[in-house]
């Protein structure tokens, strides 16, 4: 309510920016995939379609930077105990996932990724991806504590699918398996043979 | 072309649901989700509504058997050498949800549980789920290669969660990562700390 839009010496266009994907989050939760339109966010974050067409080229890149704008690094700050920071990185991945205007674009995304029918390269749709933070918090892991042979790609992979699991394809049906099993099985993954 | 429809003995419901399911994957693929209703699948397979009506509640449970009808258990007979037995597992499982009905299923399917909003038991979703199979193969596995201490549960949650990764949220975008990396990851898990 009373927070600041603007502020001295900040750059003009994070305010806008800022507006344009709040206003996107509440288009998705209140109507739903399809009436969340350029022209929608415009009218309803105040910012002009041209302002928002010169950010984003189409309503999907708009919605996609939206609903899942990563992880905060602050959350994620890894202090070297691989377990608990393990539990806090998925925590808050699996609340990024689990937000309502990310549940409420998910399908709609889906069936736009399936209907394009054509390759964009995972790094755009993954640009918000958590995977330098989790690789952050296996660098400051004690030494012998992950098996160096282990690609933490794969494991990051693996870290993924459930998570994805969890919220977007099982958000209503999930089994509601604590969290401290996938935190777990990830720390198998990571354990070198001689442990 | 020339597959019988009916054998003699044979329980002629089978012949129904088989048709009404087949009718069902033909429908998705050319029409998408919204086109497959009861009165089009009953149209296209000559079997009538009410008797589509007599096997599944609604077009949702008729699309879900239709396009997730689990795995062959052929495919998938354990012959106790675990990493074989597990990349062919892995392929199959993503034959069966990457199959062009099942993503054409997939964005429809989920914006069905999002809106529906409430639960319905993961065991009617994951009726046709390869859990068991997935156990047979633990079980068929040499003495000493299974950690006892490891839920199998737990392991299929993240095998689960790499397929439908791969398979239905990112068809389209892959990193395409050979499946060996997987089979590789779920072996890691299953292994015990002294192996």
């Amino acid at each position: 309510m009373t927070e600041p839009r603007r502020r001295p010496g900040r750059p003009r266009d994070t305010s806008i920016n800022e507006r344009a994907l709040a206003a996107t989050r509440e288009l998705l939760v209140r109507r739903g995939f399809e009436a969340t339109t350029i022209q929608a966010v415009a009218e309803h974050s105040g910012v002009h379609a041209s302002a928002i067409y010169r950010r984003w080229p189409s309503r999907i890149e708009l919605i996609e930077e939206a609903t899942f704008p990563g992880l905060s690094p602050v959350s994620v700050q890894p202090t070297g105990d691989l377990r608990r920071d393990l539990r806090r990185f998925i925590r808050a991945y699996l609340a990024a996932f689990g937000a309502p205007a990310a549940r409420a674009a998910a399908a709609g995304l889906l069936a736009h990724y399936q209907t394009a029918g054509r390759a964009r390269p995972p790094e755009m749709y993954l640009r918000v991806s958590a995977r330098p933070q989790f690789q952050d918090i296996l660098r400051a892991a004690p030494p012998g504590s992950v098996d160096p042979a282990v690609d933490p790609d794969d494991v990051f992979d693996l870290l993924l699918g459930a998570v994805l699991t969890r919220t977007l394809l099982f958000a209503v049906t999930a089994r509601h398996r604590p969290i401290e099993r996938t935190v777990e099985m990830i720390l198998r993954l990571l354990r070198p043979l001689d442990a």
